[in-house]
């Protein structure tokens, strides 16, 4: 019996998808879910291929209440800039969660990957940032610093961004698109310490394997946003600094003490007693959240299946509606 | 930049890719480089959703001197049948191995799983059977009885078959599908134990969670393939057959002690030893196969990401050749 599958671009998926307060919303229901407990997601299937110095990986989650769950494929394949082309790419599959037919391959790229890690930042943001942001600050260049400002400003509308690099001609011009983007000020700072001092907000967004933000530079006030590790060997933040802060919130404890931030304490030994409260219970109140303006809060992001279900799912909706994507039977 | 990727339907595959020798082949290929160990092959990724009585499993590997690499994802819906649905189904994607980018995208509702896992039966078939096999015997009467007995059929051309089915007006239809598409004879036999004692070649191929083939049943000159069990409360074989044949042979050691024949033996404390060998040592000759004609002998299947990654390279060959498919610009 032929079913109609649809296939969407990533050109589709860039006219219907964007960086906006549905991508956001979609994606804080996701964590409400795996806050209440009732989500399926199976720990992260992750290949190696050394001989190409590549990687893949693939996640998946069963959000109840949602019609459709996403499977989703991330290659990172990092000699691929040598050929001209990007390391990170992939795919999304989105499956009925009653017939497990195949409904939609959604062919973007790593732009949904990009928009529901961004919408992730705003989340963190919302629940956990002083009530008042001015001044907000990235640490890393690239596309998710670009897009976690963006999307911090969408919960917290501040005036001013700083962002530091290791090469700062490419801070120069991140500041500069993301100026002309959100029409703040925003400069290149050459100082990390005193990024962090000026912010009340701070994204870290780099591949750093070492700390790259120190335990003394945290300060009344201040929420950081740590979403650059999402592998056993990366580290952004000084292990120090998350017993030092008033509260570390994890996406995912399960993902984060093998792949994110508090994988560092841990292994530092630097981190005692109970494991630290999801994002998800803090939407719910479940788990408390910041006390008060002058808390110091941390949010360890590593991603999660069930922000690609989330993301795919209304990928999918507003390309219908916007009539995109072709159809094929099978 | 804008890359060409294929997209195939099951009717595209169906016109191109058959279980064949070339079909068997390539799977052997995929096993041999098993055997020596040069392959990348993750834990299967499983996802269980009691809530629609489904589960997903997603599979791959890497195989050196094969140009891609698949990812299958088998989603399995057991209420479908009720709303006139096939309870399996899923798609298979084709990555290169040097770039991660996606190649083919293999809308095959589970095709190409049925050939590949057919084809294993051969691989095994092929290896492990006695040289003369006059009469096959298959238990169950599902797309896989008919598949492994032609899978068998290519490499030890029997003149008579039988099927042993718990629903015999099944068992009947399955050996009159069996005798019209291979020109053999073939019966229902209502006994299983006539049915292995007539016989030198058994395939098990039920989702069966008690023994249906009993350990006395066994005599000289036999060959089993079991290859319905590949979830851990499965259980086709009885454990005492796996101890007293004269050498068991697994598709993949790490996975039949969780989800195949070897697990039941193990758990009812009768495995003792040293791991079997894998069916791509006894292709390569680093492991002892069959001896002698009168060998009792067993090879469990589970299914391979591997063969996954081989079927699905022949797939993208032929469909190419053939000039079928379609192509999205992504």
């Amino acid at each position: 019996m032929a079913r109609d599958i649809f296939i969407l671009t990533e050109q589709d998926l860039r006219k219907c998808v964007c960086l906006d307060s549905a991508s956001v919303d979609v994606v804080e229901k996701a964590f409400a879910a795996l806050g209440k407990g009732d989500v399926i997601m199976p720990p992260i299937l992750s290949m190696e291929i050394p001989q190409a110095h590549g990687e893949v990986d693939v996640k998946t989650a069963y959000i109840p209440g949602f019609a459709g769950f996403a499977i989703k494929v991330s290659p990172g394949f990092f000699e691929n800039p040598k050929l001209g082309l990007p390391s990170l790419n992939g795919l999304m599959m989105l499956f009925s969660a009653t017939t497990g037919l195949v409904e939609a391959v959604l062919l973007d790229n790593g732009y949904l990957t990009d928009v529901r890690t961004a919408a992730a930042g705003a989340v963190a943001a919302r629940h956990l940032a002083p009530r008042e942001v001015k001044v907000a600050g990235v640490m890393g260049t690239g596309v998710q610093a670009r897009l976690q400002i963006e999307a911090a400003h969408l919960v917290r509308p501040f005036r001013k961004v700083l962002v530091w690099g290791r090469d700062e001609a490419k801070a120069e011009a991140c500041a500069a698109d993301i100026a002309a983007r959100l029409g703040v000020e925003a400069v290149a700072e050459p100082d990390p310490a005193r990024l962090v001092a000026q912010s009340q907000l701070v994204v870290t967004t780099t591949p750093a394997r070492e700390p790259i933000l120190k335990a003394e530079w945290l300060h009344p006030g201040l929420h950081i946003t740590a979403m650059g590790s999402d592998q056993a060997g990366k580290n952004e933040i000084d292990p120090r600094a998350l017993s030092a802060a008033d509260l570390l919130v994890c996406d995912r404890v399960s993902q984060c003490e093998k792949l994110g931030e508090l994988r560092s304490s841990i292994e530092a030994g630097l981190w005692e007693g109970a494991m630290p409260p999801e994002l998800g219970q803090i939407i719910n109140g479940t788990a408390s959240g910041r006390r008060s303006e002058k808390d110091v809060t941390i949010c360890d992001l590593t991603g999660t299946g069930a922000q690609d279900t989330a993301i795919a799912t209304h990928a999918l909706e507003m390309a219908r509606e916007a009539k995109l994507g072709s159809v094929i039977q099978s």
